[in-house]
Parts: structure tokens; sequence; C-alpha cells
């Protein structure tokens, strides 16, 4: 398929500014064809009033057939077979491989919202019945669902061009929620995302959806996700990005005439606390886990463990010196973009310039193309040093760790009260540990979204009970996940019927239940018929 | 009990700041003795400070002992007899009556979130197991409840000096959620809110809770307000009161370092839509129920149906005639301060002189004091006139309502998309009607959060499936409710927890269900031991 280099308008194509945009290749700096055309604010303007028009329509869809969308969706990207996993590789660097694995994820995720929808208890039915006799007054019927919320602004993301992207898990939870899709296409892959949303194209078409249900831009310009995000006719903006990019879009919404929700996920820097047991029986197996995470994807992961934070002594100087090892001869990871990569130098200098810290390993292995290397390493920092400087427990998005080293239980304590939110904390610990350590613990759950015991945060579920979220800086709405199926709820909105007749009522809230759905009548959940 | 003007402070009494403040009788306009003292940036530094060393222990509280807590403040509440009815009814000039009803709402409300916390389905628990054997990766355990947020600020509202107030839905439902509360009581009912406060307090200490989980502030000042919700230790706001209000404290929030929700319920104008059949049927039981609706407790209620949509002709003649008679006979109410009754008559003025606006009616009716009669009005105007000038879209907050007359029915469909966003729109009509205007129906769903059927909005079913909220500007989070036991929500976010042994787990999340709630395990929803 030739790429266009158009934008993707409501069905229709478009190209009214300059052409602008390239993608290119990290492994070489090679620019890619074609040439991209920065959406105009009148092109915006018009993905966003092309949504608004088909908002009704598409929140009407009924269950089966929107399943039938996404499942449409999920046939039409891998339909595109080899293309879209080579114009990914080529714009990201990532290997076909991952990529590979990563467009089963997507697909994966796109039929998980199918069922999803399908089996249809998301809208959370409660059921009220009336008491007509009730004293001193009588007790109505009211009856409660979620509905869409109308056209949501998703910002693809750069370090998942499949999963997080234009057909990631943002877009398929909206769609699923019946909300229509803006999507603004991340810069460091164009092209893919174009393949990806012509995918959606066909599929909007061919199930007979109104074309308004999706559109897409691009833009490497803040103008253009500004632009998205203080346009009227959104409801709602969801990013994967960098903090500064997320408290922009979260300030932005928060000042228009009418405010709307921005779930930005901001990436952070996911602690790995090692307790003292388990750093004294598995130091070894730690320093390999821990390294292999670090170094995963060239350390471009929302969950990348950025902060290890253990007791010093004889067991941590030999997991320290393992480590060094690994990250120091580590090979030079390709990250997605030169500039992103210069981010990550820039930062790791910053950090390991700060009074107090040390920097145990730095790799110096090169990879195909220097402005995209990134170099694996360790630093070290005391307590003290951590607690007094905010900067050492923020994100440095790269392949690297600072470990955090404690005089005593109470300092590791002290830590964790010092953090500020992540998505993940992680601890590993024996049996013995967690008994002593339930206090960390406890604070640790206030800090994040999820905590994971004896493993690593990178690699995220998609499943029902993940929480892909945290406190600011993690998000911008700790109520939130991004990834697994209660995404959904974050495009719906609930509305209840008081006293309406079963005619005049959505499906899932008739008597008799024809929907067949989970729903709480008169505070009992049942899915029966009453 | 004697009243001692002071502000509680986390288990303490505290006057440090100058004593500023006194009730009003607003039948008479007589000063209430004692006077009160407004809170200073210290004392609300303290409080909050306060509710912070509380948050982990309020948190880890026990189920049954939250319920007992939930309780144990009704029974206290229940306790002050007519003291606590004798105040409010001095302080609001609401009638004694009105004040019992809503003293059994509000101890309702308590024990209604008792239940649901005992009960404990609802942390939503969700556990997808583990699948060792997956390729091309072993699947963890991820198990995933809610958990509470933090300290809550919640600001008392005027209109329910009981129900929305000092122990009203936001502090029963952060509390049931876990939260420790802090308080800024209404100015306009500074002895009720102590009464009420110092139950509070004896409950808490009563059920051996930390003193810190509740603490309440005097202030009649902005800065009180913006002081709760600027400190770093609150984590939520939850406010019922003017769009002016409750904007400025969105913004507050949404400007700090780190942004908190802010759930404000900000009122609206609550349109009635009467369809041909109905009107032509009912005409005059509609008038009567309308206008008895429009002048409930001096029209100060949120729900207040400010805007009558109706189509022209003999029986919307005879509808707004009924109606004039009704509204331009009706007695004065007396609203609960002289700033609001100001606020009322020159809202009324104003709008009464726009162009294009006809006073059908206006009581003359005098109430014991004149600084805070309300007079009833019903007001006339025409769909293009309407659609041009969005302040008749607005609410007055008192006892009138607008009479949109239309021309046909596209006019009443016109006016249903001009609508802004609501808390409830009320159709009156007969089952030809609701098949004829289902378009109609489907735009009012996308309005509001609450939709009414031959009924009227005033009145607040307090169950599971009510809805109170809307899209912006009738409150700052359309997600949410602040009525019904959904609104324990509001107040919670998910954490999730990956292979941990059940002796490190929340009781909600072990294997064999201990708690008996229902949960989603493996997708599917049972109250099971798996």
């Amino acid at each position: 398929m030739a790429l266009s280099g158009e934008n993707l308008i409501a069905g229709g194509r478009s190209a009214a500014g300059p052409a602008s945009l390239h993608g290119l290749d990290p492994t070489s700096g090679e620019r890619l064809e074609p040439a991209f055309h920065e959406a105009t604010a009148e092109e915006i303007a018009l993905a966003l009033e092309g949504s608004a028009a088909a908002a009704a329509e598409t929140a009407a869809v009924e269950p089966e057939r929107r399943a039938g969308f996404l499942e449409a969706i999920a046939a039409e990207i891998e339909a595109l077979g080899d293309e879209l996993i080579e114009r990914t590789a080529a714009e990201t660097g990532l290997p076909a491989k991952r990529l590979a694995g990563e467009r089963a994820r997507t697909t994966g995720q796109l039929r998980l919202f199918a069922e999803v929808v399908r089996e249809g208890s998301w809208v959370e039915a409660r059921i009220d019945r009336a008491d007509a006799e009730r004293e001193p007054l009588p007790k109505p019927d009211v009856r409660r669902m979620l509905v869409p919320l109308g056209p949501v602004a998703v910002f693809g993301a750069s370090n998942f061009p499949l999963a997080f992207s234009v057909a990631g898990g943002d877009t398929a939870s909206a769609l699923a929620a019946g909300c229509p899709v803006v999507v603004k296409a991340h810069p460091a892959h164009p092209g893919a995302s174009e393949l990806v949303g012509a995918a959606i194209e066909r599929a909007v078409a061919s199930c007979g959806l109104p074309p308004g249900v999706f559109s897409m831009v691009q833009g490497a310009a803040h103008a253009v996700g500004a632009a998205l995000v203080a346009h009227p006719a959104a409801r709602a903006v969801a990013f994967t990005g960098s903090l500064a990019g997320g408290r922009a879009l979260y300030d932005l919404a928060a000042r228009r005439p009418v405010p709307i929700p921005v779930y930005a996920e901001m990436g952070s820097a996911n602690p790995v606390f090692l307790l003292p047991g388990a750093l004294a029986a598995r130091g070894e197996a730690i320093a390999e886990g821990l390294t292999a995470s670090v170094q995963q994807g060239a350390g471009q992961f929302c969950t990348n463990p950025g902060l290890t934070v253990l007791p010093a002594g004889a067991h941590a100087d030999r997991l320290l010196e393992g480590a060094a090892a690994l990250l120091g001869g580590g090979p030079a990871g390709t990250m997605v973009h030169p500039a992103i990569a210069a981010s990550y130098r820039k930062a790791l200098e910053e950090v390991s310039e700060l009074p107090g810290v040390e920097v145990l390993a730095c790799s110096e292995a090169t990879g195909p193309w220097a402005d995209t290397d990134a170099r694996p390493a360790l630093l070290r920092t005391g307590v003290g040093e951590w607690l007094a400087n905010p900067r050492l427990g923020e994100e440095i998005y790269g392949p690297t760790t600072l470990a955090v080293v404690c005089g005593d239980g109470d300092e590791m304590l002290a830590v964790a009260r010092g953090l500020t939110g992540h998505l993940t904390a992680t601890v590993h610990g024996t049996a013995d540990d967690l008994a002593e350590h339930a206090e960390l613990l406890a604070v640790l759950a206030t800090k994040v979204g999820r905590l994971i015991f004896n493993g690593y945060p990178t690699g995220v579920e998609v499943c029902h009970a993940m929480q892909h979220g945290g406190p600011y800086p993690a998000t911008t709405d700790s109520r939130s996940t991004s990834v697994g199926t209660a995404a959904i709820h974050r495009f719906a909105r609930p509305v209840c019927w008081q006293d309406f007749p079963g005619t005049a009522l959505p499906a899932e809230l008739r008597d008799g239940n024809p929907r067949r759905i989970w729903r709480m009548v008169d505070g009992e959940r049942t899915r029966g018929e009453s």
C-alpha cells in the first residue's frame, strides 16, 4: 500500500498544510518517504466536527455490531501483514519480533474489548424499583447505566508504536465505550500510523459506521495537540508520554470553558525494593532480572525500573557489582528517535553530576547510529542525598537505574514515604521479609497503581484486574487505568432514567434483562430476569 | 449543649483567629450567638496535617468497624434531638418539619453507606489468576481493588444544612470509602454545623478512631476554602454550591503542583419538556405539580425546574395561565440568607429585562423579613430569543421558571440541542409522545445525569441507581454522583497486587473470598470462594 502522507478526516483524506513531516530510520538517520502533511487548524476542526456529528449514531450502535467493529479493526491490522511490521521497524528501530508481539497484543486488546462489549455488563446497570406505597413519599423507579462521553482525542505514544498508538489501548477502549476517536499520530512513526489508521477506516466502512467515528491527524508541532484538546467537541483526552507533555494537555483541558478529563499516563521511576532475605538468597538472579528489565526496549518502557532501593551490606555490594557488570557491558539500545536519545543522555549526565551520585557503570557500547544510542548505566546514591533532592526520584527515560543504598529498614521506609506517585513499585522478598516489612508495603500501596512481588515492572498484562496508572505525577487521574478492560470506564458516565416505561429505556435497563447482563437490582447483583 | 464558636481540629478545639462570624435568623435578621472563629491558615494546615497523619490508620479500619462508625455518627446526630432542629431552623428559616425529614435523610444516608461498607463489594475486586504454562510468557497473578484516596475537603452547602452539609452525603461517602474528612462549614449555618461536627467528634472518640479522621473549620472568607483545597495533604474536594464557587475551587485544584479531583455539584436549570399529548391531557395537573416543584424550599433546590419547554397553542396558553395564577399568588419563600435572596432578585430582574422575555407573573407576597423574601415568578420567552441568549439557559437560583414556548417539535429539539449540561431533564408525555419524540429523549440523555418521566426534578432519591450529577456546568465531573451509594467511588482509586502471597493481600483479594464479596475472577462475577 502506498502511503499518502495525508490526514484521515472522517472518512476523507486531506493535505491542506505543507508537507513537513518525515519518518526517520533511527538505525541510520535516513529520512523515510513520503512526507506527511501536518494537520492545519481547519483540518483538526473538521475531524472533531465529524466526531461530534457521528457521536449520537456511534453511541447507539448495538453491542454486537460494536464488538464486530473492534474485531474488524483487528482483522484489518492483521491483513496489513509484513508491510506494517517493516514500516514500523524502519521508523522505530524496534526489532521485527518485538513488533510482531506488539501487534498480537494490539489485536488481542481489540478482541478483548469486543468481548467486554458483547458481554455487556461493563455498563454497570443499577435498578431500584418503585414502591408506590412507601411513606412518607412513594419511591420512584430509578435505573442507571453508563453512556459514552463523546469524542475522545487520543495521542499516540512513541514507545509502543502499535499497542499504545493509533489502534492501541486508548483507541480500543474509547471505541468500545461508544465514543468517536480522533487520533494524533506520534511524529516518530507517521507511516505506521497511516497504515493502522487506514485499516481502521476500512473497518469503519465495512461495518457501515458513520465515517466520523474515526479520524487521524499528523503533526509534530505542539499546536496540533493543543488544538485537538481545546476544541469544544472533544469530551476526553487520552495520552501516554512525558510528564511535561501530559501536564501541558491537562492544564489546557482544565482551562477550557467546559473542562474535560485528561487521562495522561506520564511514566515513572518504578522503584524496586530489595528486602534483606531476598537480597541474601537471590542477589545474583535479581541482578540479572533487574538489568534485563532496565534494558528492555532500550529502556523505553513506562514501567522501566529506574530506582532500586536496597539495604547496604555485602549482599548489596555484590548485587551492585553484578548489575554494574551487566549494564556496563550491555549493548547500546536504539531509541526510537534521536531527540529521545538526546534527552536520555542529558538526564543521565545531569543526574550523574549531582552531589552524592556515583556512576557505577556506563556502557561504552555503540549501536548502528550514535544519535539514537542509549547506553545502559547504573548509578548509586545514599538515602540522605536521595531524600534531599527530588530530582533523584524522577524518571530518567532510558536504560538506567539509580540504586539507593539504605542504612536499615527504617531508611527503606523513609524512601518509600518520600516517593511521589509512580505507576508501579516492586518488592523482592522472602515470606519473612514480607511479614517484617508490612508497613513498607502499606506505604507503597499509597504511592502506586501496581505492586509487584518477586518480579519486574516491565511487561503489563492486559487483563481485567490490571491497574496501569497511579497517583500524580505517574498520571493525571489515579482513578483510571490505561491498560486492561477497566480502561473502558474512562470514556463513559452514568445517566439515570426515572419512572420511564420500558419501551423508552435502553435494553440494558429493561425488565426481563434482555441483554442478560449483570445488574444491581434493589441492591442485589443478579444476571437474572428480575 | 453550649456552642463554643471554635474550630474542630483533629479532636481538639481551636479559636486562634478573631471571632467574626455569626448565624443570622433569616426570618428577622437577628444575629444569633455565639460568634464563630473563622479558621486561620495555621488552623487549616493543622486540620489537614491531622488528616494526613490519620490517613493510613483510617484506610486500614476493618469494614465492620467503619460501618459502626457511620452508624455511631447517625446515632449521635439523633441524640442531638430538638436542639439540632431548633438551631438549624433558627439559622436557615427552614421549617422544623422539613428539617426533621432532612435529618432522617442524613442519618439514613449514613446507615446506607454503613451497609455498603459492611457488604463490601463496592471495592470492585478483580482477580486474574496465574498461568505458569502460558506461552510465550507465563501469566502473572493480578488482583485489583479500590483503596481510599486520602484526606477529602468537604464544603457544606447552604440549601440542605443537614443532608448536604457537615455530615451529609459527601462526608458520609468519603468516610465510607476510608478517607479522613475536613469540612468547611457553610457560614449560613455555623451553629448547626458545630452541633453536627461535635456529634461526629463524639462518634470518632467512641469508636476509637484516630482523631484526625474528622475536622471542621468555620469561615466566610474565600481564603478558608482556598487554603483547604491548596493544601498538599488534600486528595479530593467535594462541593455543592454555585457555578462561580465550584469553578473557582476546580481551577485552584487544577493549578496545584499535584492536581486533585474536584467534585463540584453546581446546580442547573433542570429543563422540563411538556410534550403535546401530556399537555393536552393533563395541563392543569402539570401546572400544579410544576409550580409546587418550583416553589419547594423557596426554590433553593439544585434540581429546581428553572426552564419549562412547551409547544405553543391553546393548551400552552392555558397551562401558563394556570401556572401564572399559582406562582403570582404564591407565598414569599424565605431564603436561608439575605445575600442569596439578593442574588435571586438581581438575577430575576436581569433576565426579566432581556429582550424577548415577558414576565407572566411575579408574586407580591411578603414574608417575615423583606431581605430574605423570594417571590415566585413565571417568565416567558420564545425559541429564537432563547437560542440567541445563553443567559436564558442558566440557572436562576430561586422560585421561578422560564417558559420557552416552541413553534413545533423541531423547535423543542433545537432547545434540547442548545442546552448546556444540567443535573436533570424532565419529560411529560403520553406513550405516543414518547414514541414520537425518541430523538428528543436521546439528545436530552447527552445533556444531563438524570431523566425524569411524568414527574418533577426536585426530590432526589437516595438509592443505588441514583445519578445526581451531569455534564459541565452542572458539575465539574460528569463521571460521578453526589447522591446515592455510587457516590463512594469518588473517593477511591484502584491498586493491583501482582504475584503476592495471600498473607500479604487485603482480605478482599484473598483466595477463598473470606469477605464473601462479589468479585470478578478470571472475568466471571462471583461471590463464591474461588
